[in-house]
């Protein structure tokens, strides 16, 4: 395992935290067995850490028409288009584990027009890519095609309000240069 | 004063809202004099508009290096280059404001580099164009330029983390069409 | 009033310019109530301000079939694209007293696609954005396009040459820092 | 020769134009030993036609800090990067004569870096291409790089004013699809 | 004829060449009366010189749907757009020649939507410019429209091969700064 | 294992391929453990298949500056910026394996400025960016950084040329729809 640096900036020890976000540490960890580096990195700045993770579960944990599969596949294909080394490489192991597809991260973050996955999820990635890099142009036509696929209105917020919440992310990621931990780089590669 | 949608989501009646909702935006309408239309388009969906204004105020609100009219020239510079009509406007009007400067935010959207500005206010608004177009090459080089200018790492980390935000915001704004209320466009134009 | 440069060349004196020239500008003076600095920065080159106001008013003053404030549609939209201050200024002034609407300018620089116009007038936008960003690409289409919009070739003519006018206005405001004066900044805000 | 529509606009007679462009075009002729077609093209809007000639001249003819060469790579350097068919091959031809060079139009029009031309020239065609293509960028150190290689500020107005008079031209030439006379491709291609 | 450096590399003897690379050599200036410079700047590195000559020949010169020229074509377009001086000189040439036309090279390379070639040219170059730009974004619907305009599978398969063998070509020739021989600018420019 | 298509053209089966072709083919099976796709999806046109692999083998397999963990750094850099899906997955694995680190393909393909390498690597794949996306531009400038990080000339050409090999290479993976085999996926994944 690497002891390389997981943020530019100063990290702080777990025990000296504020309780609530130290809590929410260590409840993420007994659940997947480490700390995913983007607390320790975020907990710089405990009110942006609040506030970071409730926008976070409030979109990619919630019931709602998108699967959480569906969702993590936003998160990698914009995220590889902004060149965030963390998100692409942590939320991949997400999107493995939540497709049970060792291959699918891969091939969403490299180019998600020639990835095992439908018609409906490519055009659910042709608007979160416009979202990411040119949402001055969004108009009437792309809610029309993402209904011609079956999105409702709702389905489209989320799938919006995730692209931006990771041009958030992916940009914090990448001014911070924050390190994805190991663990990451192999998990849900030996699925089915 | 126009009656056009201010969203092409539902918008809450705010007797609807719930009461925390209700109270931050009875609040704001006492200070401003009207509702601003992100807090009622944002209440469409109540526990994103929990984490977006947790995460506002933390960083445009408290204490820190940079002033608040400097936050908000991060904000303009960069919603008018992801062309987001309400960013611009609303935020437009804080500037002039914040700064007493009738003639400051539009400077700033059009071109910052003819404001009249700093040249450390310019070397921020460098660094926060490339945090918003293109974070994935941010490096040890950009941190020294600032540096030079007297900024911190913590003012850098706001400088980001507030382009960040907008890079959020911008694509709410834009994908639901959000409109900005009209009182903002003439606010502060006629500042000393 | 702010004293600053209003263009990184020499400025004549009114009093020491040809005749035509001095004559052209306290016409403007008269009507405006003050002197546009475009015509004290482009003074510096009087060859060079009488082929531009010739071409200026050859296309903006003129009859035809595009009403004078779609014609400032025209200039503010391809102008806040190029980044020139005084060209959104100025013409976004211009823009709400022609069409004695106080939100229109700032609607149509950030966002056209957003703006309280027509449709028709976004199609004429969308081919200004055109001309002004790729006008190699330029094909029949775009010419069809138009014409079911209701545009004779007449009409498409005046839309591309204030859209080529102003590339070459909006580069001259660029190179030369040409600054807008302060009165542009509030003019038509207080209409209807 | 070819018979091709030398514009997608009407081409009036040279016998039915106002005498003051028939003439222009009659001496135009009398020394090319034809009429370029951006004559008869622009003929079409007599004003226009006024203004823009009067603008060519009083940038390409005049004397200067430029030779008549170094304005024509300004044209066809600037002319290929829009696309613009018109503009190199005619202008290509002028180069190819005003440098008393057969190889240099082509070698500026595709790539400039590569040309048998000086390094001033390079610095002079490097701001050329910014002035082009994003002038909302230009600085003080464009002016200092400049001044280092021996340009004035008359000489750097010059590049850019050239610069955005093509700017014009070229968008007029693209959406008229003005066609180069057949003549202008081997013009001073048999220099020594 | 200038006696330029052909390219920043050492340049052999042909004298000193393996057999059949002198032989290969000897050939095309038997044809051609001249050695083209590619052949000697390459040949700098013997391996590398055999393999690109055997892709070269393999695309360029079998038969096929395609004809010569038009394979000409999509060199000479594409070269353009990624600035390489050798290719579209020495292509322009061939291209020249082979079509029996002395202005359709510079029309292809400047802009070949305006270029004096047929409809299904003009689709087979959308393709091409696409494969040399934006490769990532081919699908379906660009096989269809070059179905649609006649091209079988095989076709389009020496479309994209052609572009990506001068994707590569391209590269090698502008960071060896390869100068096309002084032959090739006037070579088929006195065509009936 | 997956039963996709491995290409959009017909795939020959290895005993109808010509017999070099074939022996090639099983003398990669044997060392690999199965074929990668690219050796059937291009058989489909035997002589480019044999002037590919001859090009790849003069670049990827002989002797000389750059260590060959480095050579497939190169590929993986600028195939990511390809959105080429075959390269990334398939170098990516050859790429981890020669460097002995399970991590560093996929920290080079998201953002190799972030990755564990050298700032003489970095240097390198900066370089071969350059090469990939505006080759156009590259100058002394260039040469001159790479010789400051120790590079030879002929080094130099080595970064060009593989980068200009998968220049072609991603480009033919797109259009075909080339499919990276899943065993490459998971491959040196477990490395120490």
């Amino acid at each position: 395992m690497s002891v390389a640096k997981i943020s530019r900036y100063p990290v702080p020890e777990i025990k000296d935290l504020h309780a609530d976000i130290r809590e929410a540490i260590l409840a993420v960890q007994e659940k997947a067995g480490f700390v995913p580096n983007v607390f320790l990195a975020l907990a710089h700045r405990p009110d942006e850490f609040r506030a970071f993770f409730a926008y976070h579960d409030a979109l990619m944990e919630k019931e709602g028409g998108l699967s959480k599969a569906e969702r993590e596949m936003i998160v990698v294909a914009t995220s590889n288009a902004n060149n965030c080394q963390y998100c692409v490489v942590a939320h991949g192991a997400i999107l493995r584990i939540r497709a049970k597809n060792p291959l699918i991260a891969d091939q969403v973050a490299i180019n998600y027009r020639k990835a095992d996955i439908s018609e409906r999820q490519k055009a659910m990635l042709d608007f979160a890519m416009t979202v990411a890099a040119n949402s001055g142009s969004i108009g009437e036509a792309h809610f029309e095609t993402l209904h011609g696929h079956g999105f409702s209105d709702e389905d489209i917020w989320d799938i919006a309000a995730i692209t931006a919440l990771f041009a958030l992310s992916n940009r914090m990621a990448n001014f911070t240069a924050m390190r994805p931990n190991d663990e990451f780089y192999a998990m849900g590669r030996d699925l089915a």
